[in-house]
């Protein structure tokens, strides 16, 4: 097929030349070997949306995050682990307050950027694999609207199942989540209703990251409301205690393992 | 197939939201309906390399451009043919000097947003086209890397001989381009040679431009160095006489119509 990419840690390699940028390490990117070229994310929708977005915010220190990060981190109590833990913004930041964190990813290339930063607990792979090593904790950070772990009504009990097995009792989920379902774009809503259609979540986004000659698979990536959200907790280990929608449509979930 | 974009006025729609962006005029782009989402070009290569890249570039004034476009402004002289106007900001600047221009494009987007610059005069079309109006020109602008528009060994003759069509007497092209063969990194050195192979020019590119949900048919952009250039541009109606390469990687060269 003309232009399609090869398989690839997209993530690692996009977040090792935004490390460069931010901060001298490693070659940075150039346009015609000169000229400074800005190191975008690219995201691909099934529906042939696709989107860029700078990458700077992924290594950003707290000034410069949303309101909802700093609240999110204000809840944090004892043994943690960010899921997802990307450029280390805010594990980095808890170590740095003193709290044991670890970080928690799939992409080696996020990993090694986040050990250069500083950060010292940090783990290769997904909940579930994680879940068998034995660590357990008392908060699991879901940020950088990373709700979109649960990917959907089929993904959504194993995720919560293997965050259970790795809590201790009284453990809480903080999760960053949108409600996608405020926009008039036709773009938009008429692909909240396709998805419908065939039996998924409106908000259901089937994605594909790519960067420079990279891509990664198709895959799962939940935006969803607060009631779609309360629906997939129903029934599993968690309960749904508290939502900060001060910034709405963005909102906090937490979840608190039941006894 | 899965992810592909629809046929559309990719640069008509980029350049109308970088322009909201810019000024205010229209509804800018908006993430979750709240936060501002940067306008970003993205570019598809057929070996599956993509590029996004901000668009901030196509609208901005002379104070921020490269110095090889003021040094390309101030060789202008008489009624002058912008080709690929784009968002209008070199036209602009010559219109503000007194200089009779007029900025062609085949984007109807495009267009919109220079008409509401103050843009007086534009064409919507190719260069192929436009000849059949019937205007002369003394200049013709191929500026933002616009040697790209000769798209390699096939197209460049009758894209030269339409200028030809359109050039009074005395006539001069001054062509932006950009030498690509510096580079060592694989992608690219890996992409020339697969380009040479199937007798294209090594920096013919084969591209498709991508936003949002729309996107273009694949269309070749040519990036050559000098020499190629030169060879182009050989038993054509034009000569080569001037060859500005301070800025190396980038050139500007000048055309000048045989007697």
């Amino acid at each position: 097929m003309i232009g399609e990419p090869r398989l690839g840690d997209v993530f690692g390699e996009m977040i090792r030349d935004a490390y460069a940028v931010a901060t001298g390490v490693g070659p940075r990117p150039l346009v015609g070997g000169r000229l400074p070229r800005p190191v975008i994310e690219i995201i691909e929708r099934d529906d042939g949306l696709v989107n860029g977005a700078p990458t700077e915010h992924y290594l950003a220190g707290p000034a410069d995050w949303q309101p909802y990060d700093r609240r999110a981190v204000d809840r944090v109590h004892g043994r943690t682990l960010d899921v997802g833990v990307g450029g280390g913004r805010i594990a980095l930041h808890l170590q740095e307050r003193g709290v044991p964190v670890t970080g928690l990813d799939t992409s080696l290339g996020a990993l090694r950027v986040c050990r250069h930063r500083g950060l010292r607990d940090l783990v290769h792979g997904t909940v579930d694999e994680h879940a068998a090593d034995g660590p357990r904790y008392d908060t699991f950070l879901l940020l950088g609207n990373n709700v979109g772990l649960f990917e959907g009504r089929e993904r959504a009990p194993a995720f919560l199942a293997a965050l259970a097995a790795l809590a201790r009792p009284g453990a809480r989920i903080i999760a960053h989540g949108t409600d996608p379902y405020g926009t008039t774009d036709p773009v938009h809503v008429g692909y909240h209703e396709l998805n419908r259609r065939r039996g998924r979540l409106g908000g259901q986004l089937r994605l594909r990251l790519r960067y420079r000659e990279l891509g990664t698979e198709w895959f799962d990536y939940l935006v969803c409301s607060v009631a779609e959200f309360a629906e997939l907790v129903h029934g599993t280990p968690w309960r749904l205690t508290d939502v900060d929608d001060t910034d709405a449509p963005y909102y906090l979930a937490t979840l608190t393992l039941r006894r």
